[in-house]
């Protein structure tokens, strides 16, 4: 007889999931009710209206796609890609790659602007990307890198791709919740998140919003929508305005109850209380690990708070850190992927991992790993940076 | 600002979400941990486990693609047909219909096979189709018609089928571990189901299994699958043998969590058990509705036993019963879908809805609901008819 499954006791500082509140944990075993049940769909409302407000935009085609990040990507590429469309997608890291992999898949051809790991999107390149691809009309690239711990200037970005009359699709996965997404503001046309990042429920959602323009763009296609489950013109009939919902597919009930508890906690912070947290806790996470000679290669003003990606010093043994982190301690956290494999861990501070009682257990357990494997550190200088700055911006 | 959501009081008893035993539940709420985490990755060997045990299957890919019901069905689509594949489609109701949509937007040429809605699909027309249309290299059906009630034979396509080279796609959302489904018996080339029918769970998952002839196909395959998300070639390099997997997507934990405990119980109950029970509540409910004169309007042998359609009478309103069950008695049961619309109710006794109180409480609603409309019926009839079968069984 198998038998029933209990997690053991974890700390997740790593690129994702983050730490789950209690509060959304016990929203997500709340009794499961109707897709179409009236308190349902007043629920789904609230969820979308909440959603507007965390990704600061007003389009009405705002919702939680039912299933994790990845189809969130999905979705922007299949219904804003047609065959034999001309995307620019601009690459530095795993997520710039998979949005490659989705343009091809969609029947599009990608054209690459390639930028180096660990370094932002470089907006001259896409500027002479455009410039050497008249009619290109959809640019696409990560705002946060996951990868590599790495902010894009989405802003300035999309500016370019507008100017060149090309709609723009942003992945925000990593950075809604923890650092500014301005949808409206910057006029991002299409962006999609994930729920197991900065709004730290589990994974199995993602936040979407589409403006009036892409809209119009879906609206135009010439050919169906490659995916059924993902075709927004029928998601739209369930999400849609009004009480009178169609149905398309069955929505994670359980899943939307936690997303709305995890969006509710949200409203109560503030979303700017939000960053700044994120921000500050960050300040802290670095001051510490500085303290015990370890580096972050991300060049200060293009770090994400919330994704610190650490060089592995040469004393140390990258994969037998994590693990003894992970056996010892019950930490987890990342490792590098692709080039930056065996070369950088990822260190998250995501939603409610992000605060002092996370960052000095994490910087205690660190320092005790790598003094274990003899690394030279002074012991308790990592704690005391922390602490230094804690105390420098006058709170806890 | 917005408040935490709590759901009514509801009984299920539509065509799903059915009711999650508060074990499920409680799985649910566990503290999130990783998607790498070893212990985590050996619950999912545990999840592929039982669902092999619950498909009856020796198939390696078996695992629950991280959405709901509708993208397993777009799992086997995208990854068996081929643009320009001509492909045999059965359709006697809603789900027979998706499935024609997601062959054409997989590139693929549907040859649909009519069938009455509230008929099982003919097995002479899918034999007359076969020998018409020679090459056709795959077949598909629902075996559990959730918009009908209505169970086809499955044992007797497949055998058709393959004797004419195809391989087989079956929909068992409704079916599994209500009734059987007998994959390898039956020799089922690929198979999707859903989570939250007779399984129990919150809606988010979606379980399929592939044969070695369906993987053979997928490998053979001269274009690549065009989603991304739903990649089996990608999927498995996550959900696949050994300890070693790649990051594929992130996924949804705390619903694995719910499904593994649900497959716990359903092993703890037997499968031939929960059978055995769906079947047993189902005549009970059954002597109930026909003592208050409701028709059920599929053939007794072709009736699926967790999902039963009943004829609305001529003096009696279809959407007022269903809003007066909800409002005043908190049962939930399904509107009829497509031509059915108006015409029948669906009631649903999948997964732990089917017991012997939830089947007297409907009875009971259902009594006192039609009886202040003027329908004509015998008080306390239906009860005493289903307690009168329940005698019969010697079992309560």
């Amino acid at each position: 007889m198998t038998k029933s499954f209990h997690p053991p006791k974890r700390l997740l500082m790593g690129p994702g999931p983050s730490e789950v509140d209690p509060r959304v944990l016990a929203a997500m075993s709340r009794p499961t009710i109707g897709h179409l049940d009236p308190a349902f769909v007043g629920m789904m409302d609230e969820i979308k209206a909440m959603l507007q407000n965390t990704l600061r935009t007003r389009n009405a085609l705002t919702l939680p796609v039912s299933a994790p990040g990845s189809a969130g990507m999905e979705t922007c590429f299949v219904n804003l890609v047609e065959p034999g469309d001309r995307v620019i997608v601009c690459v530095n890291g795993v997520f710039g790659g998979r949005m490659k992999e989705n343009i091809v898949r969609s029947g599009g051809e990608p054209i690459v602007v390639e930028d180096t790991w660990g370094k932002p999107v470089d907006p001259d390149k896409l500027e002479d990307a455009l410039k050497a691809n008249p009619g290109v009309r959809l640019v696409a690239f990560v705002q946060a890198e996951t990868s590599t711990g790495v902010e894009s200037d989405t802003r300035t970005l999309v500016e370019i791709a507008h100017r060149h009359g090309s709609l723009v699709i942003v992945d925000t996965v990593t950075a809604l919740g923890g650092t500014p997404v301005l949808t409206d503001e910057w006029g991002i046309d299409a962006v999609y998140a994930g729920t197991q990042k900065c709004l730290s429920c589990p994974p199995g959602l993602a936040p979407v919003s589409f403006s009036e323009a892409a809209l119009e763009r879906i609206r135009e296609r010439r050919h169906p929508v490659q995916s059924w489950f993902l075709d927004l013109n029928l998601v739209m009939g369930y999400w849609g305005e009004g009480a009178k919902r169609s149905y398309h597919h069955t929505a994670p009930i359980n899943a939307l109850y936690g997303l709305h508890e995890a969006l509710v906690m949200l409203e109560e912070e503030g979303l700017e209380n939000a960053w700044a947290r994120h921000r500050r806790h960050h300040e802290a996470l670095r001051a510490g690990l500085e303290a015990m000679r370890l580096e972050l290669p991300v060049a200060p003003t293009e770090r994400l708070p919330q994704l610190n990606a650490v060089a592995v010093p040469g004393d140390v043994d990258e994969a037998a850190t994590r693990r003894m982190l992970l056996e010892h301690h019950g930490i987890e956290i990342g490792a590098g992927l692709g080039p930056l494999a065996g070369k950088v861990w990822r260190i998250g501070l995501m939603g409610q991992t992000a605060n002092a009682r996370n960052v000095r257990e994490l910087l205690a357990a660190m320092e005790h790993t790598l003094a274990l494997q003899g690394h030279r550190l002074v012991r308790g200088a990592a704690l005391e940076a922390a602490e230094a700055y804690y105390a420098s911006t006058g709170e806890a």
